[in-house]
């Protein structure tokens, strides 16, 4: 397999899958730093997506890398209400950097840089052990100029999710036990690991409707982000009916002997939004957006129940 | 030595060090994203900073890895005649992260935050193997309004430099053979490759130069970089004079048999900045920066010379 050669042929590499221009891009690649055109407001946000950490080289194809450490970052960007604008990428591989591996990482991250519109206007290259990627990305407000944040639920709000949850969870743990041939059987839950959707368009209809009281997106799975949507103090009464959870989850649950509710309510790396909204809001989100769906209702108190028995919340830490 | 038990206990050390408000921030860590007013225009910039790479941990402190990381980001911004603005932040460590370790990387890094005002507003944290550290920043243009580029140099332009060159490389060769004892007899050399110094207050009268044609900072030495500085098919004729170098630089090359012009011209990690100007432009240079010291001019043809002989230019390559 050839290898890269030089920084310079890295680069052009970059160059053959990302053209330089866009429309807010005053000066792009190639200067010690890049220029941009900005709105008032922006918001912003890192993710790492590191091997054998956040993906395998073993059943991650190099496309399926390079989609996912953009779409994890816009996922963030969609979570806030708002649209991506731009972005920079640190790219760290061994210094026998394969050429055929890289061409598929950038043209899976270009295929959905192109779908959104968006510029990556610089980055840094270096050698490492292993492979790993870094985007900073930049968006800003929709229409209605708010940006939606964390912990500002109330009680008695409505809460919601917007995409699946728990699939991911289950395609990560067949990836894992069966490689890419788990595909086969689970489609779908293989493809909300390898290819999780960012949900921008609905994150900026969210952000349109004014009882909409916070969101976020569902990356260490509900057990533990649904904790931080909502003010200290506070709980919430969930039900997740079985029709809610996606037919693989109930699939592989009913064969390892395990609840779908728990599958679904412990599962990482879904990048569902999950939002709650006031009543008169949560009318509001059903006209705009069908497929959202209503998980429970935020409580004044702190504690949680899950189909109306007490659950204990908590999830993926990295150092824990 | 403790370790640090949860992402939550990470990001407290986190909070121990580094404000969360800041003038331009309007949202700071710990929602999906953070949301900055901003300027019309920004630079924006990212570098990884990672462990056997770009330091060691044997003879970098705790805090010169934290302020080097970050030091490295805002001389890019200075090199576009910009003031930083703020950054975001990934962090990778080993799972048995050691808080000492961790306590120091943050301080050193917050004390070089705090001198330019820079408010961290975002990050990310994972396990990895090794140590790592990924900054994204950004910032503005100075009074004058406009960014210093590359490339845009021209015939008969002054070449000048502002801060040492060759002697973080001298530090670096001495560290890598002597260890951190070397700063005995090398106390500048040791501190110019440890502790960088960001040139942005320099950066910013430059842009304000009108006769300023380019500038940029010296990462991988002069000798790779000098050709980024100018157009494609130009060259440069270049003058070192043994008073231009540090002593300690001259000090080396003569222990070691090398010639110390050359230590200088691939020196690399000085983060001097080296820039051009017209005539009109240099003799604004000279009553404003008494440190930028000539070195050289641009020619309009490919090819280099080094104190009037022939001279090959190249430097250091990731992937070469």
């Amino acid at each position: 397999m050839p290898h890269i050669r030089s920084e310079d042929d890295f680069l052009a590499l970059v160059d053959r899958h990302f053209p330089r221009g866009g429309e807010s891009v005053a000066l792009s690649r190639g200067d010690d730093a890049a220029v941009i055109a900005c709105p008032d407001r922006m918001c912003v946000t890192t993710d790492l997506f590191l091997e054998d950490v956040h993906f395998r080289r073993s059943y991650f194809s190099p496309g399926d890398i390079g989609y996912k450490a953009l779409a994890v970052n816009i996922s963030d960007v969609a979570a806030m209400g708002a649209r991506p604008l731009g972005f920079v990428l640190g790219l760290v591989s061994p210094g026998d950097a394969d050429r055929d591996f890289w061409n598929g990482v950038l043209a899976g991250m270009a295929e959905l840089a192109e779908a959104y519109g968006l510029p990556l206007v610089g980055g840094d290259l270096s050698r490492g052990d292993k492979t790993g990627l870094t985007v900073t990305i930049w968006g800003e407000a929709g229409p209605s100029g708010r940006f939606l944040t964390r912990s500002t639920a109330k009680p008695g709000d409505i809460l919601f999710i917007v995409g699946a949850i728990g699939l991911a969870r289950v395609g990560l743990a067949l990836l894992e036990k069966e490689g890419i041939g788990a595909r086969e059987r689970f489609p779908a839950a293989v493809a909300a690991h390898l290819r999780p959707i960012p949900r921008v368009d609905e994150g900026v209809i969210l952000a349109d409707i004014p009882g909409i009281t916070a969101c976020m997106d569902v990356s260490d799975g509900l057990a533990r982000d649904l904790p931080r949507l909502l003010p200290q103090g506070m709980g919430a009464d969930l039900f997740l009916p079985p029709g809610l959870l996606h037919p693989e989850v109930t699939a592989y649950a009913a064969g390892h002997g395990r609840q779908p509710e728990k599958e679904a309510i412990f599962g990482g790396e879904d990048y569902a939004l999950v939002a709650s909204a006031t009543p008169e809001g949560w009318k509001a989100v059903r006209a705009a957006l069908p497929g959202a769906h209503p998980i429970g209702m935020v409580g004044g108190k702190p504690g949680y129940t899950l189909n109306g028995a007490p659950f204990a919340m908590n999830g993926f830490d990295h150092f824990g």
